[in-house]
Formats: C-alpha cells, structure tokens, sequence
C-alpha cells in the first residue's frame, strides 16, 4: 500500500461489525432500520448494508438522494427540511424511487402541493429539544394542520425527530434520559394523529438496546465512529473503522509538536474542546494502513493544509520526516465529506459521491 | 439564474479589482507578485491573474502545483515543507515546471537529495513568530547547514516566511509592526546567507503598501476576501468578491432563527469568535445574484448540511421558505474548497480542481 498524502483508511470489517451489531439491535426491538448515509457518501459502503437486511436509507441532501438513487436504493428518506427550490429533482427521484421529505411549516406543505409533480411522503418533523429545527410538540393546532394537509402528491408518513442534543452529553443515563422524553413525545402525538415514529441519532442508538417504542432508528455515524462519539461514550477505540493517514513534514522537539501534511481540507475544522484547547484529532501509531488503539497525541492546530501534533518528547522521538501516522478524525462524516476517495485498511480503493 | 441549493457566487468584476490593486502594489514596490492559488483552485480563476503580468504562483499542495502545472503554470512554488512521500511527483512536475519546496530541516534536505531525480528550488522556512512551522531564525547554525546543503538536484533560492499571526491581529500599526520585525530577521538572514526574501499573508499585503524591502509577496485570500479578513480590517465589505447562495427552509420566528441549507459540508466549520460565540458566517440580502454590503444576521450554528441564522424579528418577517440568503464565509479559502463548481454574479460556472 502505497500512500504519499492524507487518506481516510477504512476497516471494513470493523465497519461491518458496527452495522452487524446495530442491525441486530434493529431486529430485537422489531424496527425498520434505516440507516443514515451521510456518513459515508459511497455506494459502494452503501451496499455493505444490504447483507444485513437495510432496503431503506437516510440521506441528508437532495443531491445525496440522486446519488443514492442512482445506485439502486429504492426507498429514501431526506431528512432535510423541505426545499421548495429542488421541487422539480425531487419530483424526477420520486419517479425512481419512494421519497420522504420533511415539513415543519403549514408553508412547505403548501409550496410541496403546489410544486411537486410526483407523490412524495413526508414525515413532520418534531424539535424534541435541539432547537435546531421541527415543530414544539405542544404547538397541537400546528401539528393537526400538517397532519390534515395530506394529500395524493404529499401524503403524511408520521413522526420524526433527531436528538441532536444527545452530542452534549456523555453519560448513558442522560441518553436514556432524553431517549426516554423523546419517545413519550412523539409516540402521544402518533397516539392522537396516527403513522410511524422515526428516530435517530449514533450516540442514543449506539448507548441503548430497546427501541421497540418507535417504529424506525436512523443513526449514521456509527458505522464509522469517531472520537466526538468516542468522547460521548458512543463507542470503544476499537470500534473506530476511520483513520486518517498523514505524513510526518516537520519535527519541532523544541515545543513538543510534529507537523503533519493534513489540515483543514481533509478533517474539516470540527472540533471537541479539551478543557479550553480545541482538539481536531487524535494521533495514533500506523503501520501497513492498520492503526494502534493507544493514542499517542492530540491535533492541536489545523491550518488548510497543515496539522499540528502535540505529543510527549518520547513519543515525538519516534517520530520522523517521511513517516506516516494515523489520525482518528474528531467528526468522520465531515472528513469523509472532504475526500476524493478512501482506501480500505487492505488498499482497495473505494469511491464516493463527487461533488457537481 | 437558477440556483436551487448552496453555492458559491464570485463577483468577477471585484476579485478582478481586488487583483490588480494587489498587483499595482507589487509593481510599485518593484517585488514579484506570486499569488497563492490555494484560495480558488481554479484554473479560469487563476488566468485572471495574467492580464496583470503575474507569471508565477503559489500552491499548498504537491496536488495542486500538479492542477495549476497542468494548466499551464510554468513556476510553482509549493508552499509547503517538503513531503519525501511525494518526491517522485515533484521530480515528474519538475520537468514540465520550475518549482520550489520549503525546507526546514537537514533531515528534509538529505530527503530531498537523495529521493529527486530533477532539479528543484528550495526556500528556508524561516519561523518569524507564527511557531507552525520554519527554521528559529536565532538558529545560524541550522540555517548554515541549510544553506550549505544546496545541491544541482536540490538548489537554495532564498528564505521564505508567513506571518500567520497577523490572523489575530485588528490594527494596522500591530500588523505593520510584525511586518517590519519580520522584515529585519529576514533581510538579515538575506545579507549573511544570500537568496531571496518571499513574504506573504493577505493581512500584511492589505493594509500595508511599501513591500520593497522584500523580494516577493504571495497573498492568497485577498482575491476573494471574506468575513475573517473583514474583523481583521484587511478589506471592506465593498471588497469581498465571494457570497454563498443559500436557500431558507425553516423559519422560527419564536427565536428569531431561520434556518438554511448550508452547513459544514458548504462553508467547512471555520469560525471567528463574537465575545464567547462562534460566529460561522454573515447573512446579507441576494437578488439575481448580487448581494448587498450590510449585515442582516449571523450564522450562529452549523451542522453538516443546515445553517442556523440569527437576525431581529424585523428582518426574519422580510424571509419566506423557498426564497435564496447570501452568507459571507467566515474563510473562504475553506468554502471554495467544498464546492464542486463556482457560480459568476452573472451565472457563468466557472470548474475548479476536484479531489482525487
């Protein structure tokens, strides 16, 4: 395997376990398991899924639902709020393939009527307390208006919300907490108006086991993991299936640091914070495109191309010009969005969606 | 024009201006102007700079150099410590192009002349006070040895230096202070060692005039501009050459928020800090693709594909989902590199390097 820059290595059979297990998880607690492919943007990765059974999947962008589309999936959520203007794409998808979208406004779901052309499905979406978006689960007379405005062109599907707040936390029982709330919510609101409840989030479906209250879990993240999820408690370091490999540029024993050849066009600026300090990554030993668990430095400083790498003065000392070390990203999804292409830990080559 | 989801529109007519008030400056103080090219990775973009005199450029990737040489760039300077990884790419691109790496360490140099099989120019990092990357300029020694290991394969052109610390700088007289330091480190090293002097950043090279104590000037980012260098006081509003077209999905007004389609895989998470708030970008009022100068919001949140934009409930009652925002990048080095293609003010597309 030959590498001479930044490249996202994937292990693909720790990517295999993590859907075996999330899968499983799925079929005991009798839901549909419709994964999020945001994460990994490949078609091929995609098809990784459908040994486990997955037929559905979640996309985050219109432009990932043609992607997907065009590789055979048939039945895809946007887990997007609805975008009047890619009404026409959306309607040409419906004609391939079974769409939902997401409304949380009696607005979209008027411009959804007026402008599609094909039948779509859509789920309303609830703030179950992100804030981010979705409607207030008290807001009733809303909610009833969106159920009524159902129609043969955007029919209503049911319920669906994301936990985001779950990525603040970092104990079991706040994500059983809020799992717990989310659920009452959204399964009164299916009791009185009827359809499915969709959930998702990697932290809530990773740390729990019984989602036999909805009726359908997207998680995304998890089949690669990373160390935000990590610093949740999402995962274990050897769940993690991404790594980035980076060459060694400079060495600066002086102040601790090596500097490697990737930077904010290959991680993203994503971040966890460290007490005050930003992290943007954790640097682990690589050898033949496999990488150690023990972390042996953190990412300290992502200029664009630029990393920089702190680590004890024995640890740098092993360090040199020419070598390659790994990179657990701080968010794969974003560092997976700024790849051309990843390399399996074995050196195949996996391609990606291209960006038009 | 029709835009339907995130994209990146370029004021042709202001990064022209931006251009050639950089390159009269150049002129006027008799030093050559060798732009970084890492700001657009076009090769349209790149040719603007013809019509001015400019021959050479600057690159931060072997990738990129590759890109530009493949375009017709006949002297690159990649503007990078050099990567042993990639040494056989830079020996190939060494025999269509001039290029130049950055050396800092005798590690790096023995590299370099044992790994090339054609001749390359090499520039001194000198460290000047950013502490990413470069030679202690106090450290003669090294920098005798470095100067000492040029070769016919790996020839000593000169003593390049960032000033990346200028980023954190508001006021002129602090940026034109760190100028003249650098300035006097630099020609010292120059009239002991020899070489040229290649300084660069867009601070510097935008609020101050005078570069004739130098030999070379490579600012990138003021092509485009952007909201960072705007808080930095590099440039106006007037000046900022790049607006993202964003539509607007969601619309709360109970907290005053409306939500975009844009996130972190459009604008990447680059931010600058508003008291203890990240702030990810400014919203401004777009019509037929030409945005206004004043601020009507702020992007205060980012996930992978939504944007959370804050504005008084004044200007939250003027939007309608379906309707198109502008957003000011924070970086726009960072948001042109997440974009597949850019848009001109006028609708023309203009293609860019795509990622392997």
């Amino acid at each position: 395997m030959k590498i001479t820059k930044p490249t996202l290595l994937i292990d693909r059979k720790k990517s295999l376990a993590n859907i075996s297990e999330m899968a499983k998880k799925a079929i005991d607690s009798n839901v549909n398991f419709r994964p999020h492919f945001k994460t990994h943007f490949s078609a091929e990765i995609g098809n990784w899924f459908r040994d486990f059974g997955v037929e559905s999947c979640t996309v985050s962008s219109v432009e990932m639902a043609s992607y997907f589309i065009a590789n055979g999936w048939k039945d895809v959520t946007i887990a997007f709020p609805f975008n009047p203007l890619e009404a026409t794409t959306i309607s040409e998808l419906a004609s391939k393939a079974h769409i939902n979208v997401l409304i949380e406004s009696e607005e979209s779901l008027t411009l959804a009527n007026e402008l599609l052309s094909k039948s779509v499905g859509y789920f309303i979406k609830v703030d179950i307390g992100t804030h981010r978006t979705g409607v207030d689960p008290n807001n009733q007379s809303l909610i009833e208006k969106l159920v009524e405005g159902s129609t043969e062109k955007i029919k209503f599907k049911g319920f669906l919300a994301h936990a985001g707040h779950t990525y603040g936390q970092s104990e079991e029982i706040e994500i059983n907490s809020i799992f717990n709330k989310s659920v009452e919510v959204l399964t009164s609101l299916q009791s009185k108006f009827g359809g499915l409840v969709s959930y998702g989030d990697t932290p809530s479906c990773s740390v729990l086991n019984d989602f036999s209250a909805v009726d359908e879990i997207r998680p995304g993240n998890f089949i690669f993991y990373d160390w935000m999820q990590h610093q949740i408690g999402s995962c274990q370091m050897e769940n993690i299936a991404v790594c980035m490999a980076c060459p060694v540029v400079a060495i600066h024993s002086d102040r601790d640091e090596a500097v490697i050849y990737g930077g904010g066009v290959h991680f993203s600026k994503d971040r966890v914070l460290e007490g005050e300090d930003p992290c943007f990554g954790k640097a682990v030993n690589l050898k033949e495109g496999v990488w150690d668990t023990q972390v042996i430095g953190s990412v300290k400083k992502l200029s664009q191309e630029h990393g920089i790498i702190t680590m004890t003065s024995e640890k740098l000392s092993q360090m040199k010009v020419g070598h390659l070390i790994g990179v657990i990203p701080v968010h794969s999804c974003l560092a997976a969005d700024l790849q051309g292409h990843y390399l399996t830990t074995t050196g195949d080559r996996i391609e990606k969606m291209a960006k038009d």
